[in-house]
């Protein structure tokens, strides 16, 4: 193989251990931001997921991807086999774990919608259907050539295709699982659940951020130009706008700045930057960052308003920041750089309505199609597994004791035998 | 030096600094799958091990391994200091980088066997004997020239070197310990001592599974052809196989899935592909993760039955699963893959018994020497200690205070003074 | 772009990657090493000084430390926004990222003098000062072109650039700041003040250490002759050097090896052989980490003799094992690899006191303008907040409730209403 083409390939495969890596983050996210008789669990659920998860997009999930197909979904490629080596660009292998690991992702983040209340048999059937019917799809769409793409899209790295979906799909399971017991009293006000360590999570945003580069300094695919550190910069910058602003609208709004707004602030920042990291100046990267900080900060508010229970802020910081990130490359994007890469200069650029108009139809698109099949796949595994929630009884005692028969935390449970050993 | 040449040496210094992160991966895993009284003991001992297999592995474990010698033993290039650069393939200090992270993930693992009830003098002392005198001598043995590589022996990235090797010092440990105080009793029963905290050993577990690409995919020891992205999918469907059989078959016979259970059944499957990934086909590492899945949920059950206590299940985990998946490459190596890398294609592809008898021979070979020496050494490292294990008073008070003087969670200890500083 | 360019440019672009992962390694040690009620705190406010830090680090600091100016400060390339490619070496963006890891690490290294007592508005303003006005300066006078570059320095990867001034600044504040209630008492004697979680500092040493290989061996600051191996494998010893020797003095010296000593003595070797990885033979690593694992053992003693409460060990780990590493090159260099990299060889290749001397001068130069300058800008901090310190009401509730609002660990502190959810 030609070295150029070898270099592309080491360095898409150290992106892909990066976005494998960012599953810690996610692990530590999610068991700190929830309650300690529910940790094991939590942490655990994410080993096998990611388990399940692979061998279903091995199975089908690059095939209806990325497949030959028609303009909806792909239809070859099935029960990936090849090792064969390329003459340029990435090897089948390569590029096949690499976009796995993105599929991963998303699954990962449609699980936040079920935190704390889903059983476990729910978690498995669900984690077939969305690998095989939803994320694959929405990746065919936008990146394997189906009828999103054909418009010019901007999603450099996965505002869309990643976050938006998994957290459409986070939206329907929190709307159908309903809040969590003890979240909302009957005057409509709510209480907070708070989780249960934010060294966890403090350390999951910064795995996540690390993580990231290979997410959106990956999503170019190879090594041409070097183009990597450049959005990496704007990573960086976005991540950096987003901590910044959630750290002072929680300040400036509430008199604290808590913890979780803080960490949530840096990850919307990221999550918004993932589209538009190729596309865009510095200076934008830190606007998109901070309005990123900003939004989050009255998402979280108003989802609870809403009451809608979303104890990991998926809702938010995927969902919501994951269209702001895509509305803003047509905005922001300038004309150099969206003629080096893809697509139209935004409307500050003088790029007109176009492009801004096709970042929100494919917004809206791929918002109801990833709620609507979810919600349908979610009925069909209740159907199943005969609900999707546990009782009453076993959410009140915890999902570590009533799906695994132990607690993650044996030692430290109120009132628990502390079994010393002694 | 020439380009290609620069290309392999960043690859593998990049795997060896996912192999050493490895040990971050099983800083969790060992401290999370044991008690909080023991915590701080079972981490901190990892940082100074590595300290010690560090000095004595350049001093003379990579002159054993990969010195000029017999077929038994390498004689030469103690003590490594070599900057000068190749003209092709990797210079020498980044060879013996990667190859010492693989001698501290064996010592790591053998250090499983020691949990909860070791001396830390005994941690010492056999830290040296260890990584002086049994796993170089593996390691010449099958990678170094020695009398199993001229078999022609599979095993890619060392389910034999590596985790055999260590799980067979674990055993001779755990033998020699003796079960924990509180583990078995009189009428043959067992308690579980269950481990304190799940997060930490599920993000250990993803920790090594990241780590683990380092160590399958950098055994290419160079990037040509790009293979590494083959041993890496493989790597993943195989971890993938052996997560979700374990999920299931425990389940399936204890109504319940055990989050220890689930978590050991991937890192099975990483232990069992890793001596295949680059001979088989990817339907192949989902059926050998698979199995290594099943087995590690039996193979616990059979150690609990032996009584033979193994805390952080090394035995099962890279011992029994190192031996399935050194045994599988002699059913599944493809003749396109065998040929390619090395060796001969395996019986279900027409190969006849050889393949397969090289394995089980080499198999039996490494773990019956790596038993023994162990065995002695751990006897001479009693000898010179005072007993390998720590007085009934100072096990029931717990390693962090009888080892080092202070509880690794001070604030968190039933009946401890909390020193909240007020 | 020429091939070999690309992929130094993919070598310091994954480097970048692995310092700030390093960041992980600081969230763990700083909260390991404090106590659970400024848990959450001290991990969050980590995320908000990357963000803070990255911004300011892009308007102003890399133009002070890299722009065209004098031999005191740079004075261009503000608010960089270049993302062209190079004919050879790094491109803009990929050298501002890397130097930018390296910024936020010193900043880090700076707020462990803050721990457990600065008010949160504190570490708003001196994140911008130091990132501004202290780091970049230092950085210009070494690695900018500035004096103490013309005089031949050697500090390979920042020994002095970033580990001492972090430190210095780190003792300003600590002066300013005063030790923490119930530290020591009026006799004179200190109390132990115990950290709450010796796995996260275990883990946090591991993760630096990891990321280390990032800071080093990226040094290099390109793939030439593969030299990065040569670097990785000094800086693998002299950690290893340090965590035996701390290991055993600490055991021979107090009858029992404290795991933070221990751990400490790794952090020291790393930061001693970091000024001279590539310029000593591995033997002298060895000897380099050896004698910083022994240093930081007794600079922790007599920091605490001389009350100067530094919970972190910033002081001794950064800022003594600093100083030793600097000097040491003075000492170890020897003339092949000097003349290879940069400067002269040491006293002991007969190389005289030339080295050395220029060595001292500028560990004197850079630990008094550092000390000074942060002193200076935190009476401004200081006067701008109404006082470095929270309240003493407010020390001792904890500042994850003071500055935040919430516990970190709300179903862990005693007393405290566990909000099971029930």
């Amino acid at each position: 193989m030609p070295e150029l083409a070898l270099m592309d390939n080491v360095w898409i495969m150290i992106c892909a251990v990066l976005v494998l890596f960012m599953q810690g983050g996610f692990i530590l996210l999610e068991a700190g931001s929830t309650r300690m008789k529910n940790a094991g669990h939590i942490a655990g659920k994410t080993i096998f997921t990611l388990g399940i998860g692979s061998l279903v997009y091995w199975a089908v999930g690059w095939g209806f991807s990325y497949g030959e197909g028609n303009a909806f979904i792909g239809l070859s490629d099935f029960f990936f086999g090849n090792y064969e080596t390329a003459d340029e660009g990435l090897v089948g292998s390569v590029d096949f774990f690499f976009q796995m690991m993105f599929a991963l992702i998303a699954l990962t983040i449609a699980f936040g919608g079920f935190a704390e209340r889903a059983k476990l048999s729910a978690y498995v059937i669900f984690a077939v259907l969305f690998s095989a019917f939803v994320y694959p799809v929405v990746a065919h769409w936008i990146w394997g050539g189906g009828w999103i793409s054909e418009l010019g899209k901007q999603d450099f790295a996965g505002s869309t295709v990643v976050h938006l979906t998994g957290a459409a799909a986070a939206l329907a399971a929190t709307i159908l699982l309903k809040p969590r017991l003890g979240k909302y009293n009957k005057d409509g006000s709510s209480n907070d659940l708070a989780g249960h360590n934010q060294v966890f999570t403090a350390l999951g945003v910064l795995i996540l951020w690390v993580g990231w580069f290979g997410f959106n300094a990956g999503s170019t695919l190879g090594v041409a130009d070097a183009f990597f550190g450049y959005v990496a910069l704007n990573t960086q910058l976005g991540a950096a706008g987003g901590a910044v602003a959630a750290l002072f609208i929680a300040w400036a709004l509430t008199g604290k700045s808590d913890v979780p707004t803080m960490l949530n602030g840096a990850l919307a920042g990221l999550v918004a930057i993932t589209a538009s990291c190729a596309f865009v100046a510095p200076w934008a990267a830190v606007v998109i960052g901070l309005v990123g900080g900003l939004i989050v900060f009255f998402s979280m508010k108003l989802f609870d308003k809403a009451r809608i229970d979303d104890p990991i802020f998926a809702l938010s910081v995927h969902g919501v920041a994951g269209v702001w990130g895509t509305i803003s490359t047509g905005f922001f994007a300038t004309p150099e750089l969206s003629e080096m890469v893809a697509g139209r200069p935004g409307l500050f650029y003088g790029g007109g309505f176009t492009q801004l108009g096709v970042q929100i139809i494919s917004v809206v698109a791929v918002a109801v199609f990833a709620f609507v099949v979810s919600y349908i796949l979610l009925k069909i595994t209740s159907a199943i597994t005969g609900g999707l929630r546990v009782s009453e009884e076993e959410e009140i005692v915890g999902l570590d004791l009533s799906e695994h028969g132990s607690y993650g935390y044996p030692e430290s449970m109120p009132g628990q035998d502390t079994k010393t050993g002694a």
